[in-house]
């Protein structure tokens, strides 16, 4: 009998010891299904690159899904653009985009918030007005835009002899100007042609975004306009052997994030929308839970993306991160412990990555794992959380949950003879 | 003093729960030696090759004994062939062997069984018809065929410019007529030559053997006719630096299998012939236990291979697979438990992978590894066997289980200074 495989990636899951009475915010949360699936299966650590490694979403999710992000990584925009269903083809140099606030002082753009207030309306009359615009610096080069939720966006510049070795013009704080790009090497024509081409769709997106009547709303509003658009995480295409090539099955993800879909998509996955998927604290946990059981009639395994824990990490927000986590137990997991109890599927739960609301940012140490169904081997774990999972039998290991949940599901392809 | 080192790998080890109270065999075993030797010395698991990995048994072996296959394997047939005692050189193509069953249709050679009904006697017959085989349709090529168990053999070709780049003759199925060896490359030359030369060893190894006595013989009393050999694994010597070149030690394999002597002569080990070490569930484990001891006076260290484990996986046969394991542990480890706790050899028990019976085949799960001797700290593991391993003091690690213990042994050769 096959038995498929659901690989939840709760994001930034890892934590620290918190003031919740010294736990970290997983440990604090109550999640009696999680803990009744780590006494049926089995837990351990998994250090999401490697041990010591600091890893962003992108890179850690590469890992996890089994390929070595030292080889195939490019950068983040290739994920955004094919996430927000921009159509990447090799060539294209891809960016990460945000909708931002500047205001002009001595004829220089000067960010007074990189994320425009995280816009929640508007973004189409913003995306519509972008696409007017037209380069004239390098002959032949087209500019895409798409958004997607609140500031995010993704950017894809095409034409001949374009580079992704420039630098971003996010600035990565307030109260300064736009980062003017240049290439990163000296002299490379195309990281110049690309570098003007970049700076040349910055002015021409603040010219074309900040008369619009959403802005002028914005303002009257008393709210800081959506008024240009900055650029990062320039890449290109990477070559991934696809997953449905490697394992010989079809998984399909489910995130509310482009990142995670574009991640998924560059893998070879197939995306499915879920009503209510928002990427944030609000997404419709349940929905998901009923979309990925539901995908498993026509895929052999699914992705699911969960964004929360890091969003209220990064908000410093241990008390928040505390209750989405108990969120994802009842309305995620929940629905998910009577298929794998009754053999119907295996189940791998983890984080892409440690995110303690203290320190705000990614940390490097390693994440809890959980995999339980029928071919697991159950160990003496009685509750999921990190000092529980580094006790728990699956010891510790480097990336890779995917290839070992198909493991699980016997589709892993053999190495040798 | 110099307290020397044995190497125990039993093939397929490893397992899932089975219906046998839900344990593996491995824990359902009674395996009071091995319990015995857990309380002495450490235990943990092993990915052969790496986490989610699903290894090969040849891959798996290169990686316990200290290599990284990813950079040093070729294919199978050539540890084949040196297992067989061929006289391997630089630029042979080598090919795993098979006598196997086919009848002719329509000019076409079908395959009715690819182990020619797993064939016990004959095989000299059989080997001697093989050798007076010249192929003339590449001048210059010889085919050099030794026999080993049942209907396993190795077969080796020799000539100028031959690659082993060429697709197999196993078609992997019965039912089906044989296949078509072709280059891998199209166009390119050496292939082209080999696969001329394969085909034609194939088409000229039905003529010499359809007519053998010892077949007639077969099929008068109602059995296949191992009346022609299929190819596979081909490949070509691989550059490992010996072993005794990196730690400055002599070293002995014990094992029925050809595939691991043949490793371990391509390692660099000598080969200790075993009577009655057959490669199977029949082997004689006491034999191999006290020429393991014997040959101690002579090596430094010794790698002792069984098959049985994996023979009964692969068979889908838990409880086999459970009354093997009881014997290796009374007849193999049992006359080691008074050597090890005398101080006078350090032990490495573990299994290349794991082989399931519910799967029949390799999965990728680690294995349980233990190591025992005078310079072993002992951990708190009173058993031995998969969930006992999940909580050993060793934890989790990848391959290199010999480098470990030539380590225990004093034998490591120092990394910097």
């Amino acid at each position: 009998m096959v038995v498929k495989g659901i690989l939840i990636i709760a994001d930034g899951l890892g934590g620290r010891p918190t003031d919740i009475a010294g736990e970290t915010c997983l440990e604090a949360a109550a999640t009696p299904n999680l803990d009744r699936l780590a006494e049926r299966g089995a837990i351990g650590l998994v250090d999401p690159i490697g041990p010591g490694i600091r890893p962003g979403s992108d890179t850690a999710h590469l890992s996890l899904l089994g390929y070595d992000p030292y080889e195939v990584y490019t950068g983040r925009g290739v994920f955004e653009c094919l996430g927000v269903g921009l159509d990447v083809q090799e060539g294209d140099v891809c960016f990460r985009a945000n909708f931002a606030s500047v205001e002009e002082v001595d004829g220089k753009l000067r960010v007074t918030d990189r994320r425009a207030g995280r816009i929640e309306t508007g973004q189409e009359e913003l995306e519509a007005a972008l696409s007017e615009i037209e380069l004239t610096d390098i002959a032949g080069v087209k500019a895409y835009f798409r958004a997607s939720t609140e500031h995010r966006g993704a950017l894809l510049l095409r034409g001949e002899g374009l580079s992704p070795r420039i630098s971003e013009t996010d600035p990565h704080e307030a109260g300064v100007p736009i980062s003017r790009s240049v290439p990163l090497d000296p002299g490379d024509p195309a990281a110049e042609r690309t570098a003007t081409a970049v700076n040349e769709l910055t002015r021409k997106s603040y010219e074309v975004l900040k008369d619009l009547e959403v802005n002028r709303r914005r303002i009257a509003a008393g709210n800081l306009p959506a008024n240009v658009v900055l650029l990062r995480g320039s890449s290109q295409l990477p070559h991934l052997e696809p997953l449905s090539s490697i394992y010989g099955v079809r998984g399909a993800v489910i995130a509310g994030g482009a990142l995670y879909r574009g991640i998924a998509l560059a893998c070879g996955m197939e995306v499915i929308r879920v009503e209510g998927a928002t990427g944030g604290l609000d997404t419709d946990l349940s929905g998901k839970a009923a979309a990925a059981l539901s995908a498993l009639e026509r895929f052999d395994y699914v992705f699911v993306h969960v964004k929360g824990p890091d969003n209220a990490g990064h908000d410093g927000d241990a008390h928040a991160k505390r209750a989405f986590i108990e969120r994802v137990d009842r309305e995620l997991i929940g629905p998910l412990v009577g298929p794998v109890e009754e053999g119907r599927i295996h189940l791998a739960f983890t984080g892409d990555h440690t995110t303690p609301p203290e320190f705000g940012d990614h940390t490097d140490e390693p994440v809890p794992v959980l995999f339980a169904g029928r071919n697991v081997i159950p160990d003496q774990a009685r509750r999921f959380g990190e000092r529980a999972a580094g006790g728990g039998g699956l010891g510790r290991f480097s990336g890779r949950v995917l290839p070992i949940l198909l493991g699980y599901c016997d589709w892993g392809p053999k190495f040798g003879s």
